[in-house]
């Protein structure tokens, strides 16, 4: 298969880095700064290019990984190719590349961060396409990198995208403010690291309903009351406390 | 090393087990109501009272492991004890347990559910107590089932308590949100799980700051409202939407 990366931040890296692993021919990344195409390009031994009039028409998969709201001003310089044009956002429609011939969507469910290698090969891949021919070239192309693929449609990939911003982006911001915590009483957040990792992999076996623990739904009121003392200094933590306490209450009626 | 357990529910049964798998001998079980202790009784090979006129008044260690509040009425009958008596809870200080002679904390930072088998040996033990002897019981006895001992304050170990609600507590309850939105809408809970586990694995190397991700730290206001849109039916969902995007951008500012 012949890939070209258009983009070349972290999606576009994780992902290029694991069709070049299986054994793809990424002939082109392109990016609008011609030294960030450079970069990815070295990696993949593609050749990097930063005016698309000088685009490979002629690849099987066209791997669109820029902002979301960069993408519509891709689609007029990639009318009339052949191959299908993807775009790899979680919030974006697919209708976004109307008007090109063969088009869909190649959304990765990961967190992409520079600094971290992945192990791609069990992320789910969402695709989404506008014809039967290009959805088949989708999953072979997802076959060749994960283990795992799901066909959704738009509504349904947004929707998808919005659980993934409360159980992982929100997690994640939790995590960073028990750090936080922590460190402001000269705690070592090592300390919580076991217990990050053992609530996240309760879940592999369990639903997170039957698994919830701490104050809020043990209506353990007296803890509570002596952990938004401990927060007086901080009222914007005593409102999330406030409000995920709620939530849980109410959950557990 | 002679234990006695007070209490049998989730954190008395996994320590428990912990203490006789290391070939510890567990005494005895005690519980307000007898079936509850036999029950756990039966796994340690202990015997189970409901009655402390019977209490072996000979044990090296005597874990405490009920509902935080019910601590206090355990310290009338232990009176006079020679062995080291400890609470297990991460909100109760140390003083609770004055009165008696030898006394300390025993709190295992760990999240602990019937359902799921344990594995405690990498689990941080946040140990106190009131004397250097009774310390040193403490961490023998620690370093029997774990390889992480802390010594800490009772206003420290409040402070991780803390951490911990946010870090854990207050993320199964995000998973399980995610799980509801997905559920919803006919997606499978499946799909999130590779992604969820990879956000907790990412802080075994990352200060979580590093590493947030999501609409609300790139400031994509286009996504955060079409989101916010999804979740019309649902204003609680809306609130917490809001409220933890907000402290994301003041964070990241």
């Amino acid at each position: 298969m012949k890939i070209v990366f258009l983009g070349s931040g972290n999606v576009a890296t994780h992902l290029a880095l694991a069709f070049n692993a299986s054994g793809q021919q990424i002939t082109q990344v392109w990016s609008r700064k011609k030294v960030n195409a450079e970069q990815l390009a070295a990696q993949v031994n593609a050749s990097a290019i930063e005016d698309l009039s000088s685009l490979d028409r002629n690849a099987d998969l066209y791997l669109i990984a820029v902002k979301d709201d960069a993408i519509i001003d891709l689609v007029p310089p990639l009318m009339g190719l052949k191959g299908v044009v993807v775009h790899t956002s979680g919030a974006t429609p697919l209708d976004v590349l109307q008007g090109l011939e063969n088009y869909g969507v190649f959304y990765p469910l990961q967190t992409f961060s520079k600094q971290k290698a992945l192990d791609l090969s069990n992320t789910p891949m969402c695709l989404e396409a506008n014809s039967a021919a290009a959805m088949q070239v989708l999953e072979s192309a997802a076959k060749l990198i994960s283990t795992a693929q799901y066909r959704m449609d738009s509504e349904q990939r947004k929707v998808l995208h919005l659980a993934a911003v409360f159980a992982c982006n929100f997690s994640n911001h939790l995590y960073q403010l028990g750090h936080s915590i922590l460190q402001t009483h000269g705690l070592n957040f090592e300390i919580l690291k076991p217990l990050i990792l053992e609530t996240a992999r309760k879940i592999e076996d369990a639903v997170p309903f039957d698994v919830q623990t701490g104050p809020a739904v043990r209506g353990d009121q007296e803890t509570m009351v002596k952990h938004l003392r401990l927060l007086d200094a901080r009222p914007d933590l005593q409102g999330i406390y406030k409000t995920l306490s709620e939530s849980i209450k109410k959950t557990h009626l």
